[in-house]
């Protein structure tokens, strides 16, 4: 089973992924996506359930049109844990080329 | 602009949609739906938004792992109108096969 972080270590990772933030009250990460419309944004969505299903780790997400918001936890462990900060870093690399264009 | 629903309408639209519910603080309707896993749960929710994009009318949705909690509502006309019906029946056709195996 896969350890909780710490909260040095969940301050530190959030350092390095701008846009996510602590959802205190689920013991979670999260961040919105806004995307330029429904396509795009389940364009996104459609590419982070092959790598989420890929990892076996999988997001609490809601979807209103062009925006995605999307909260992390593993349920196992009972909070954030390395497994959150992984999908988190990858989502985020598939966001990025939608958000360029 | 497509017209609201009357009380009567809606109730009468609800009747031939087993499992949706009003969500009356929401003037909107929903549905739960569980499948046997996640890929199952994403397979129906791209075909869904395969149907939504067509019909220019999508929905406001969550999914976590096997669940997909959808809420339909017309957000120009304030609540639910003949759109939102037509969508949840799409919707109740695509999930019969995957709830079906």
């Amino acid at each position: 089973m896969v350890e909780l972080l710490s909260a040095t270590e969940r301050q530190d990772a959030l350092q390095n992924l701008p846009g996510w933030s602590e959802i205190s009250d689920r013991a979670a990460i999260g961040r919105s996506f806004v995307f330029k419309d429904f396509s795009e944004a389940f364009g996104f969505m459609t590419r982070v359930a092959l790598a989420a299903e890929k990892a076996d780790h999988h997001p609490d997400w809601r979807n209103v049109y062009k925006t995605v918001d999307v909260v992390l936890t593993t349920h196992d462990a009972g909070g954030v844990t390395a497994r959150d900060i992984a999908l988190a870093k990858a989502i985020d690399a598939i966001a990025r080329p939608f958000r360029a264009a």
